[in-house]
């Protein structure tokens, strides 16, 4: 049995591990200021080439989302963002319980668009009644998106500029940061994420660590006090080196980079697997995840081999379906993979 | 240079990183539905005797006291705790965040009484103005205290009364538990605190776990829906397994109270040795905390050698100091402590 | 010039300053325990035929929404309602800073159905994720809608099967009640209300009142310690009694009822007069707000003589207008209106 | 039977009912748009001596506290107040609600000094765990305070000054400020208010009004956006111009002040009637509360004819009372108080 279902079905990537083994017995201070947390985020603003970046570690997405808001919005704003957004739709609303509304906008393959926001912008601040409305105060995207899409370089530099203009920062959620940076066909580098989001995380849990999401203040200003919030939202690990630990492992030569890239390599292989038997796809993407729209009717064989995630359901006798590759897919699962499609799909 | 500033300097028990080593490749589905933490919590079940309790798995303390209150309470309700009490001292407002007050009492040595808590209760239900104010809707201790001082079991049968008579929850923070039912002298056992507290938590981080704590509803009705409280409050770890391994070690053969009672005995060497030479302490106390009250002058000399936190200024010329020791703590450096007290004080 | 932009415009029914004239100088306790409130609710309870009701008087819309919601979910929940619900568009996210989330539905004339309900409390509980999602736990409608729009019986009790088949409760936002249950058409009687509704509210503010919603609890096990909510929500009004003398004169002689029945007749003049000039509506109703889409280029001319206000953008060059009646409509403004839209549509 | 209970017993000085009657037919627009409260506003800033401030007018004292609270303060912060403090007692948690955290410190007579202040800002920014604990972001007191003690000018200056230093705003809830500014002895002019706070109101609930405060912003640029907060926080009344209405009717011709000091007056006559029987006050006060500490067994009788409330058990046979005046107290119920004590006291 292979499973796909997600990219966060094992441990994390053996340096981690390695890591954690060697340090195990040093004596460090707690909540996140130890030589690994400072190290790690020098390690981060030289990869990243943001040498004037505030970093933070935190233990996970929802976490990450939730305080970064909590300290962008004051009170009656609300955050834009695709109405498939995470913070949207699977985080038990907890944006909401920090007391702001997320302002939904329909989006295409899991992308919203700088139109889109200006749009919302303007309709906001030319409405007569807009002091009964929640002011849009940030704009929120996913790099790579829910539905594993990429943002083009000149969309991202087209939603930072409309952002500039209305005066409101632009919150990239990188959970899966590095499957996006490495896909056939992104023209987005490193360095232009900083340049672009006023804030960006590099995750960790997803990408090959046990956990962890290194949150990137680019905009440094906009980080004041942040440990207070990060206190506040529960993410303040006492042993805050494990974060500190996890990423310098993951920044040094490249790994974060190279785990994610030999991921998207095998996610494209099984897309080939799916194309080269017409099947369709809910949308076209190159990241770790694939989409493939299968016949119902081949579900439960599928099922018997291998571990995957029915995702939507399209028709009455058609469902989307997800495989998630990681650092911890093998070659061997992929080339079973690839015989089962070929042999049992037509 | 030997540390004793708090008991989470160093990584974990040899014991969790080896099954973290062992499981790395394993392939569990996330959140917490794994069979680590399905085993584990039966484990924690049995060893304290609640075969009905429902059991979470949370990353840290700050997050486990702020999603169990706002399970617990109803929004015009807060909470009644020491004034020393975690969640009124250090959590930045976590549970006012989370929309509610807390209500702190005059704490002595950290703890609060069953006859505060009842004077409490009806000093709000008697008021003619009662809607006007935050009404006590549950009771929020720690066990041991942040003085490391503990409860009685009859202290705690009583505060169960109280709680029981007025139909309110009891809840006990259990970060530091097993240094607690270890202290010489405490006459509870762990199956008391299901029979006591309507909800606790067996505290992972600073016994011994890389982090994690293990929230027990042995009122599980008081549970219900409790997932989704993790989730909106951040507290969600993706590879959720991660806990239950931790817990599975912890609870293996007794190797959370051998941790526990272990820092126990060795702090007690610490406080023997300052009580050899008349010195006195900030409170009485038996658990892995020593709160000695050291002339200033004395203070540098000994940080040049022993890490400690400077805990609270007493007068003009002198300072209470905290020690912690903990899993970690090796024979060695309390000998040269030891040998530091006997040289140096007098 | 006549003004039709709201039915807020003017004070409050002759009636109603007159009481407050009569009472000034009495002297009686206040946030609403005095004898008026109590003497309100009771004719509310008798007009509305719920006996058993627990009634509490908010100064405002806004205000009573987010107490009622605030008082009815757990932090995890979510209330559903319309896309278009006052809730989801035009409270600044007051649910939202309240901890919740607003779960909206697509509207069709401003209602949502049984069937659409029932559809999302399936998906919500059928879904493997649904721990990450927020739970719907109350259903909010208007009645009659934000577009003037109204339930049928039918429609109240599908509503009302549903959710008391899922177990929540269904909240009825009654801001212009009265013009609902006074409209053509309209087959529901006050007493049907607390039959079907667990909350609704008896709107003043736009009925001839100066301000002030009555909240009745159908179901009073809902109310409990609500009125801890109402200064917790700062609705606790000190001259409590200014609400209780409102409502005694408003359900005096079926004052409430008289006002709202006038205004309903006063709109369907002005819609008769649209109508016969074939102008189209952005909705067919039948309550106190007429919706006609006027060409672009009559909106100068028109708004010379009548205030109104701009609703909705149709096409480039058609718009939705809105024109309130109210109480203090006068017959010589209904008719001068008449005579322009006879004179100068065409 | 005369009442003393509070200064909320009746409806409102006459004027207000005459305005209110005189423009009940006028149309205006909603929300605090219309003319009176723009004309009530120029009013207060001129009798305030403050044109540059931002006035906004709110319904009642907890939401001001609330709004205003919400508006200033970023989420990790909190209000440092008097225990005894209105938001700290008697709001049922209504900052909390709102996310932010009370901090009480110990009041002398209702009172909290610059030192105090100073002394909580200092320790917070000194201590190494400060991320850890709530930050101090304004400072709130109420001018009189619950007590009806005042502040003198230079205890003002002194809070003035010392939250300039470290760059928080001051707050003043003024639900009595008149009373306050008419009590002898008081050395504080209007214009001192808006020279040393950030923000205050002049309250209208219990000085004559049917209710409404007057928020003066007089460092505007802590007003931006608060509109949105007013919506947000339910207390934006649609006939918003019932308060501006009410404000131009107070300050005309000095009415606010002129009933404001008659109260006082009538209120030294009651202080003066029980001291000439040397009875002891829980606090020595000027303004239009009275606090003599009676004897329980004179409560009875006292009851019997006059209404008064239980403030405070001071022993076993002694008990605080509380009698208010407001603008409604008539000379005859001050007389018969009067020859009640002179007669009934020894």
């Amino acid at each position: 049995m292979f499973h796909f279902e997600s990219d966060y079905l094992e441990g994390c990537a053996p340096q981690i591990l390695e890591a954690l083994q060697e340090t195990n017995l040093d004596q460090t201070l707690g909540y996140g200021e130890d030589p690994h947390c400072e190290k790690a985020a020098d390690m981060i603003r030289y990869v990243f080439d943001c040498p004037g970046a505030d970093i933070h570690f935190l233990v996970g997405g929802t976490q990450a989302n939730a305080t970064v808001i909590s300290a962008l919005l004051r009170p009656h704003q609300g955050v834009i963002c695709a109405e498939s957004g995470h913070i949207n739709v699977h985080e038990t609303g907890a944006v909401e319980h920090g007391g702001h509304k997320v302002l939904a906008l329909p989006a295409t393959d899991g992308k919203i668009s700088a139109a889109q926001v200006r749009g919302a912008l303007e309709a906001h601040h030319s409405d007569f009644s807009r002091e009964h409305m929640v002011q849009p105060g940030m704009v929120y995207i996913s790099f790579p998106t829910e539905l594993g899409t990429i943002y083009t370089r000149q969309e991202l530099e087209d939603l930072h500029a409309v952002c500039t203009e209305w005066e409101i920062p632009l919150f990239v959620d990188g959970a899966r940061l590095g499957y996006g940076l490495e896909a056939s066909g992104c023209n987005i580098l490193p360095k232009d994420l900083p340049r672009l989001a006023d804030v960006f995380y590099v995750g960790g849990t997803k990408q090959g660590a046990l956990f962890g999401e290194a949150v990137v203040f680019s905009n440094p200003r906009l980080a004041e006090d942040f440990r207070y919030f990060i206190k506040q939202n529960g993410g303040m690990l006492a042993k805050g080196r494990l974060l500190g630990i996890q990423f310098e492992a993951l920044m040094n030569e490249g790994l974060y980079f190279n785990l994610a890239r030999r991921a998207d390599r095998l996610a494209d292989r099984i897309r080939a697997a799916f194309h080269r038997k017409g099947i369709p796809f809910l949308t076209e993407n190159t990241t770790n995840q694939v989409f493939p729209i299968l016949e119902n009717k081949c579900l439960e064989p599928l099922a018997a081999s291998f571990g995957f995630e029915c995702w939507q359901i399209v028709d009455a006798t058609h469902t989307a379906v997800r495989f998630c590759t990681s650092w911890a897919t093998t070659e061997s699962a992929i080339d079973t993979l690839e015989t089962y499609i070929r042999d049992n799909f037509q």
